[in-house]
């Protein structure tokens, strides 16, 4: 068992014990409850209108505690104590993977190194005598290896009917790898890793890693584990859509087909100030403790809060009119200011669900990396130059880490001048002319808010203008097909299917 | 001097005494920076690459220690050693205006009520003899009263180049009223007020408030303190637009014109969820405390986060392109996890500079009431009997306010089913029936994020499919014109103005 948080034995398990044995949590809540109910009727008891209830802050409080108890269960009696009994629900994501080990470091595009790193992945099918039917699937932000179940692990992926013998992805005639992407939390090297320098956790000692620097950890997988010169394809949406393209660019004459859907080729200010605010609310929850929570209660509540954030930025308005409407959670109770709209409660639920399933460190370097991806031909040539220098400043006989703390507070310079998107325009298409001759599906869809349609549109328009005699297809969903947003690539697979599964197999 | 959250001596004016004191603020972010230094040097001293900076965090902590130091002044030597020296300078907008004191109880939509209640309000230009010339502008969630500057407050309003001799709304022509509406912290009654029954503030005992609610405590200034028979108009955007329906709805023969720009006759679940993580972020700022903040540090954190995800639906990504596209705060440094992009220094400061000029309690409670509007038949006919049933309760010889706490922690019902936008539909009609005899302008922007555009559509077309008489006039900004999104009415003046000027005049 593995758990990604909390290093080795998980405080999660911790939890799932503590829930196992008993009816605590519920215990817990009437607890915490009755407290707020007499402390409140002590102030107020004379208003002229009653206290409001705050259920959400009960539970949230009432988890705190139950955290802080299994930590304090999981440091009395040590690890060994919570290995017994079933392995919890979560640990099907952390096991029946494969790990490559690369001993080799890596240089990253902002100057930071790994000494040796782990990429963890699975994979479908069978791949052919002269290893040419290799698709690697990128993943999105917080998704594992586990795009399909196999064997080992039997849960359903996270594009479980996607992929498999006749699906969309056949692997009947395809070889599918999927990785966790570096930074990522779920086996590969990312912040909740140790250090080999040092054996503490990376945390925030992690360095700032790109979407060109996950591709290219993800090639030394597919070049050493496999041995494959070429991929059949690079298949990838949302920030997989990014990586997909990103390892076009980074090597281009090892790929045939490209498919990028929901993605773009360099973040929109608009989508970095939505990923901003679920960062800045993560780094505000003080059991962040800027990065250093392993081993103690995790930012549980930032975490919730983050994801709260993004699922808004994951849909649309259209379809949370036609499920939730203005429909209350619970018409008989007043009005409150916890969650009381449908809406609300499914907001509060998807929070609720992955605040302890995923890293949050890991969550912040790879939304981070999202933030700074951009294929444009300044910010490739700078990437280069910097990684260079760190494999030099490596190479050499005085090596000593840069530091990242400059000797006086950062201050912000906020030179606000407009852009020229003319001139920005051509730099994405200087730096997407190294591609243009390649075959490519880009897929969009007219809901998504996060990553607007123009963007794929803009792939599709900037790749076919190069005139570099590249085949480009593109595919956009209306809002009469689909209105689940940015994750309509989850939710309809039939209507992104049709056109993946042709343009693999032309 | 008056400030709304600190009652009547202010912990920002204690803030502001430090500030002019010396470089207090430097000198306490250099030493949180300095023990920064030391201990991330002592922790990864032999780490791969050095540990990351987190300037934004230094700021807060140094700010919550500043914060912490003027209470601590404010608790030891009284608040007399607080009023020497000049007014702050966000005293601007807590004086100059009127207050009107309501004596009579009012009766709330969700079955509170206010034994009495204040609301601050100015005027610009004179009432004429028949009482037939006055504009009661209302405002967005966070407005004070100062819609423009006057005598007694010369600081530009928030409306400042609308209003006035030959601007938009003709001060020359009209007699305009803006108030701060019941709820806020400029002067109205609201949860920073002290509850009559108990002197205690309000906080988290205020009860839940509508905007129709806001309305009807607008009225009694109308009629009361002016004698006024028949608005000339009802004006506003924003939460402005939907107070100016409600205010027809609730007193149709009251108001001759109906201008409502950037708003919608019911919240949709897609504004509802921007604005809950709004709140749910505010209210997991510990210093909140359940609402429980006055005389205490302010939950300052978490208004600066709601306030940048409020930002973030404010604009739109098209004006962001231009104004700071892909351009970072200072090129020169490694990218970080604290603000980066110009787009998130930019946020920032947004959020840094209203975290202490609204009231925490003001916020949720407002933009809850924005949730509940909903001018649909349904919804206002369990309003009446809601408040019917509060009155009765008030005049029976055994009042006793009703309890919100209910005697077991809530527990979500939590029933999806999917909704019937016909019968929905049909609601809203019926609802509005009961104004579409009237003259309206309806104003919507295309780029508006927050109150899409269609919604703008939606009250024009009902008004209209009623065939009542009524003269209902749309105008709509195409991005061609503004790709200000919601904030077009406070930076598109001409675009929005000269409809509304004609309409007023004609």
């Amino acid at each position: 068992m593995r758990s990604c948080v909390f290093g080795r034995h998980s405080l999660r398990s911790g939890l799932s014990k503590s829930v196992r044995t008993g009816s605590e949590l519920t215990d817990l809540r009437t607890q915490v409850w009755t407290r707020w109910i007499q402390t409140s009727s002590d102030k107020n008891s004379k208003g002229s209108n009653p206290q409001l209830a705050f259920p959400c802050l009960d539970k949230l409080e009432a988890k705190n505690e139950m955290l802080g108890r299994s930590q304090a269960c999981f440091n009395d009696a040590g690890p060994s104590s919570l290995e017994a009994g079933p392995e919890p629900s979560y640990a099907n994501v952390t096991t029946g993977f494969d790990v490559f080990k690369c001993k080799k470091p890596i240089f990253l595009d902002n100057g930071g190194y790994f000494p040796e790193y782990h990429i963890a992945y699975e994979t479908w099918g069978s791949l052919n005598s002269d290893r040419s039917n290799a698709i690697l699937i990128h993943t999105g932000l917080s998704a594992s290896s586990h795009a399909k179940s196999q064997p080992r692990n039997a849960k359903p992926g996270w594009w479980e009917n996607f992929i498999g013998p006749g699906k969309y992805i056949d692997t009947d005639k395809f070889f599918v790898i999927c990785t966790n992407v570096l930074g990522g939390c779920y086996g590969s090297t990312g912040p909740s890793s140790k250090d080999p320098a040092n054996n503490d956790y990376y945390a925030t000692s992690f360095p700032i890693i790109t979407v060109n620097d996950m591709v290219r950890a993800q090639r030394e997988l597919v070049t050493q584990e496999f041995n494959i010169k070429k991929l059949h394809a690079s298949v990838g949406a949302s920030m997989g859509g990014m990586q997909s393209l990103a390892y076009a660019w980074e090597f281009p004459d090892e790929v045939e087909n490209i498919i990028s859907i929901s993605g773009c080729a360099r973040s929109h200010p608009y989508s970095i100030a939505l990923r901003h605010t679920q960062r800045q609310v993560l780094m505000s929850d003080s059991n962040w403790n800027r990065g250093y929570y392993y081993g103690k209660i995790p930012p549980h509540i930032g975490m919730k809060l983050a994801r709260e954030i993004a699922t808004v930025t994951y849909r649309s308005g259209p379809e949370w009119e036609y499920r939730f409407g203005r429909n209350r959670a619970d018409e008989s109770k007043t009005p409150a200011l916890c969650p009381d709209f449908l809406v609300e409660t499914y907001l509060d639920h998807a929070g609720e669900k992955f605040c302890l399933e995923y890293d949050a460190n890991s969550l912040l370097y790879i939304s981070k990396a999202m933030d700074l991806f951009d294929l444009g031909s300044r910010n490739m040539e700078k990437a280069l130059v910097r990684r260079r220098q760190a494999e030099q400043s490596y190479n050499s006989s005085n090596f000593i880490p840069q530091s990242a703390i400059p000797p006086e507070p950062y201050q912000d310079k906020n030179i606000s001048k407009p852009t020229n998107p003319d001139e920005s325009l051509a730099d994405l298409r200087k730096g997407l002319e190294k591609i243009a001759h390649k075959k490519f599906l880009v897929i969009g869809v007219e809901s998504d808010i996060l990553f607007p349609v123009w963007q794929q549109r803009e792939i599709a328009q900037v790749l076919q203008e190069s005139n570099r005699g590249g085949d480009i297809r593109y595919f956009e969903l209306g809002t009469d097909v689909s209105n689940y947003g940015h994750d309509t690539f989850l939710l309809r697979l039939d209507h992104i299917g049709d056109p993946v599964r042709e343009f693999l197999l032309k």
